[in-house]
């Protein structure tokens, strides 16, 4: 915990209202959507400089006391948790769009301007922010980037570095580091700017990035088909890939859809009943795109890969069609669910999907599991529902114990463990199923680098 | 120099046939395109596996020798130059593509590939490897990525990172590491993978990569255009990408074509003379997108941002406005250029261009220069003729002093004294016009960890 001398020192930093310690700010800025931990930091800071966070940076040093940054803390594997006295440095105050060109198509903002924010501010100038996920409405960029967030565009445009142009970081060890000054092309040397980017907040805090925009598609096209079995998912997604750039293409079960019914009330997109779902999506800027699709389907609808589907006719049905994909997350919260979010390449995915069913099918019999994920790019989402009489540390245990096994598998198939969830602390003891021992040294020993006292989020990613 | 006992070493790792030590190969492998330094490497090793090299680099620790990475030599900087008798390690007989799959849309192969196999290969399976530049006959993917090789469609496709799905490496204390399997989504901690991109050999060597092949572009069309000044050309690229997802937007000066046209017997455009010319090139896949790209030619006209034009009817005829562009380089090579290779932000190319002008106005007053780059990614390759009176040396050294002027003038803009050609010998000693102390100190810091002995190509990129 912090003593009252660190603290004054803190408030003398940050100013009157730049410090909260009160119980209801440390249970909220204690935590991120995992709900696994109890949070317990010893203050929450709220800087609205880079100056401000190199200055607490340096105290933290000095006074030897951990810091966690904090950004819109949607993350779900610990990473923003501070549950052992730390100080939170949120990054909420640092919300500025500080510049934006026009013929660059870049704009420069802090590190706590909301993700929707961008998209929005994108869209005002008649251009395209392309990360998206369900949280985009309070996940802010600089977690976006320090976990080097995915989501629902990915098989088009990429992950957050893709975006990232530029970046200014407040190393562990105090430095303020200006990585990249926007450019798109620099080949002077190691590109630092690419360790930073989904480093979880364990090599410095990242205070503003300057981020590629793109030309907004145009006329974008959802389709939503029912489909027999997991082996027809992927003949799907190559039939459709072969005249069509898709810029979307997930995947969820029946058991997904029951629950966005009964619980949210959305409409089925068709009466036929179907096993799994895929949604595509497409730009439709031209009338060869819209026949192209309409042909692939009918192509899987002849092979019997498609057993029937539904495509949007306005864009009012394309958001319609897309909130079957998008809530299911929030949806499913309710019955405490454990998550899994794992990955292989998309050629292994059909394998990789009768694998795990079958050790579902085996180790969590008593438990419903729900399928969905962003299949287009390898990535599946695994969430098991805990039983409604169980209690939560049980539930938790078993769960674990299975997990050893689906990780073995994802390993074997030489797959990533967290796809896009980042480590933080609930993956950390499973790093060496994805990474080998030789790069987890390296990792220790860059950590080492960047922040040789530990301070920020100890613990994290790394044990 | 190395010892007998030495090369008896490396002939037992290599084989008969693996290891040249006469004076026609060390002047061959000992340099790159450069022509500024005397070759003098101690013996050339052709390793077959990752296991040879990996043997080369123990023995190279062991008995305290250095490596030169060596793959096509078509580097500009210097960074394959061997002529301090280190041994050149070559990756032209790990020439093999490994394996493809039609659902990844990636290949794996090893790192002394060609990339213009890649090209092909690509084509062959109806896909695309979007990397390309005029040495792509020449250059091997392991050099591509060790320079994370930019070129003429890096505005729409992104640099060599932007391709990397999975790497092996040899690092320079020997270890060999399998960096991101391939996969679209990982998301465990620092990502290595991008480390060893654009790092010049000086972290490991790179022995296999996987890359991601991409839909190929349809009927890609070409245009040509006079533009009166400086100012008008990204008046022209704003103008165009308001409509068009241009793959290339290049800029070359009257000079450049004088020389295509006298030596190389090359046609003009066009009659009307211009001062510059753009080089557009866009995916002509619907009939709205020619009327997009004439109409924006129609508002350009009128707004006297261009003076005259051509677009290709044929991919022969896109092929030969191409060459207006591709063979420049080639071109004037005999005429001994000073090269330049830099960038700013695209918001800063106007600005810049102006006032490089002055410089070169005033600094070059007795040279010819020849103007030309990927200028929609604000590249610009600024390239002094040799007189031919003059000797090299003379000619270098007052290259080198104005130099200094436009490094200070690409600094002030926040640009990048190398855009794509990196650092090599050439420009290390320039590197902190582009990257700070700190920056500096943490690429040796991550060199120390990776190459403590300091084997692997010393005094490149860091003095």
């Amino acid at each position: 915990m912090l003593n009252p001398e660190t603290l004054s020192q803190l408030q003398n930093i940050l100013g009157a209202q730049g410090l909260l310690t009160d119980p209801a700010s440390l249970e909220t800025y204690g935590c991120d959507w995992t709900k696994t931990y109890e949070p317990a930091p010893s203050a929450i800071a709220f800087p609205k400089t880079t100056a401000q966070v190199q200055a607490l940076i340096q105290v933290a040093n000095q006074a030897q006391f951990n810091i966690v940054p904090s950004g819109g803390r949607t993350g779900l594997s610990g990473g923003a948790v501070a549950a052992q006295g730390e100080l939170v440095v949120s990054l909420e105050r640092m919300n500025k769009i500080l510049e934006f060109n026009t013929q660059d198509r870049s704009v420069t903002c802090e590190a706590g301007v909301i993700t929707a924010q961008i998209q929005q501010f994108a869209a005002e100038h008649d251009l395209f922010y392309p990360v998206d996920f369900a949280s985009a409405g309070s996940s802010q960029i600089g977690g976006n980037i320090a976990t080097n967030a995915g989501g629902i565009k990915v098989i088009r445009y990429g992950l957050t570095r893709q975006q990232v142009l530029g970046l200014e970081v407040v190393t562990g060890k105090g430095e303020i580091l200006k990585l990249n000054n926007g450019l798109v092309k620099n080949a002077t040397g190691y590109d630092l700017r690419h360790l930073f980017i989904g480093s979880e907040g364990t090599l410095g805090i990242i205070t503003q990035a300057t981020l590629q925009l793109i030309r907004p598609p145009q006329n974008l096209t959802v389709l939503v088909l029912g489909v027999p079995e997991f082996g027809a998912l992927m003949q799907v997604l190559m039939r459709f890939q072969a005249d069509l750039d898709l810029s979307a293409f997930e995947f969820f079960s029946d058991r997904a859809l029951h629950y966005l019914v009964q619980d949210k009330g959305l409409a089925k997109p068709f009466d036929t009943p179907a096993p799994y779902y895929a949604l595509l999506e497409f730009e439709n800027d031209s009338a060869g795109r819209e026949q192209a699709a309409l042909q692939a389907f009918q192509d899987c609808l002849e092979q019997g890969r498609v057993l029937d589907g539904v495509m949007s006719r306005s864009q009012t049905q394309a958001k319609a069609l897309w909130r079957l994909r998008e809530m299911i997350s929030e949806t499913i919260s309710v019955y405490t669910p454990y998550k899994n979010d794992l990955s292989v390449r998309v050629s292994q995915v059909a394998a990789f999907l009768q694998a795990v069913d079958q050790i579902v099918a085996e180790r969590y019999r008593a438990f419903e599991v729900i399928w969905y994920g962003h299949i287009g790019d390898g990535n599946l989402h695994l969430n098991i529902l805990k039983p409604a009489t169980m209690e939560k540390a049980e539930f938790f245990e078993h769960c674990a114990a299975v997990n050893e096994q689906v990780f073995a598998l994802t390993q074997s198939l030489g797959g990533s463990i967290s796809a896009e969830h980042g480590v933080g602390l609930l993956k950390r003891d499973y790093l060496s199923y994805s990474r080998s021992p030789e790069e987890i040294t390296y990792m220790r020993a860059i950590k080492a680098l960047f922040d040789p006292n530990q301070i920020l989020n100890p613990g994290k990613l790394l044990s």
